[in-house]
């Protein structure tokens, strides 16, 4: 009952992320309600993503017809290195912030029981920057969560021999956050983080 | 920090029903993530529903390369009409329950406040119909609101002098619901909609 090219339309946008089926159908039908005009814009905004956006060989953050977006080999101090599991980390960091920080995107983290080991995340490009580039510190900033914290030890050790401070983001209870509902490890990871606010 | 192409297809993204900003953001970051082919995939599927898909001029759902793809003027019970605010209240009905009705799809219902009066919608059209296709009933089922209740007064009034039946879907608890979280109008229309079970 529903078109071919309207079916093919809701399984594409069914592959989405958190849109299921009848997410699907609801957004198809709705691009056919406006104007005709609207699929073909949508269409024209992915092909051009499709054929001027590719990842930057060095960062692993998107460049955009070549070129790295983060000018990660200019522009930037290269002193201070932010290592992140995906580009949408570094679009979060510098909306809460806008930094001078590099970025070195490892494209996921350690889980060895999906197979992904050392080889499939951008490590020896991250090694090599850290030797070329003037790094100081690395500040490991993977996902709070066993394999981040497991990709991040690892880190740790892999850049020990060369000689650049390690460090880790900060873990406890976000701001705006409650003691009551924070799951027990927060909280540990919240006493452990403790900063002192005077001394005797 | 957003590559150009990237933020567009976020701006074309965040157009589309119930999908905000982050939710737009977050797409269109996962489309990229998997392979380079995902967003070409997804734009011949855009691409191929603006260049095939448009509505018949009979009954207002889809038609496909030009051919109304229920074959309203054929292939259906021509006795019976089902009037329908958009084509997704088509699919609805098929999918629950095939049947051999014809439908007519109004493309809204009458929102005076919003402007919509009953030359926005397929009304001429319906009246055409009834009055050349042997239509014997009109089964008018715009939906449970009080729009949806005021265009099919409207719709009674305008076909009665076409000599049609017509007749409004049923309205009550819906299976599975409970007469404990039904509203109170909810309530009123299963009673005034109640069946004999048995006679005395």
């Amino acid at each position: 009952m529903i078109p071919e090219a309207l079916e093919q339309l809701v399984g594409e946008l069914g592959k989405l992320p958190g849109i299921g089926r009848r997410t699907a159908e609801r957004l198809a039908f709705d691009l056919l309600r406006r104007s005709p005009a609207r699929p073909v814009a949508l269409a024209a905004a992915l092909e051009r993503v499709g054929s001027e956006i590719g990842l930057c060989p060095r960062c692993f953050y998107y460049a955009e017809r070549g070129q790295c977006v983060l000018r990660c080999d200019r522009e930037r101090d290269p002193e201070t290195l932010c290592v992140v599991e995906s580009p949408m980390d570094v679009v979060a960091f510098e909306k809460a912030n806008p930094t001078r920080m590099r970025y070195h995107v490892l494209g996921g983290k350690l889980v060895p029981m999906k197979g992904i080991g050392p080889e499939q995340l951008h490590l020896a490009e991250l090694r090599a920057r850290v030797a070329e580039d003037g790094v100081r510190e690395v500040i490991v900033a993977t996902s709070p969560s066993v394999e981040g914290d497991a990709t991040a030890i690892f880190l740790a050790g892999e850049l020990a021999r060369a000689g650049v401070r390690v460090t880790r983001i900060g873990r406890g209870i976000p701001t705006g956050g409650s003691l009551e509902h924070s799951d027990a490890e927060t909280l540990r990871q919240a006493l452990d983080g403790r900063r002192e606010l005077a001394a005797p």
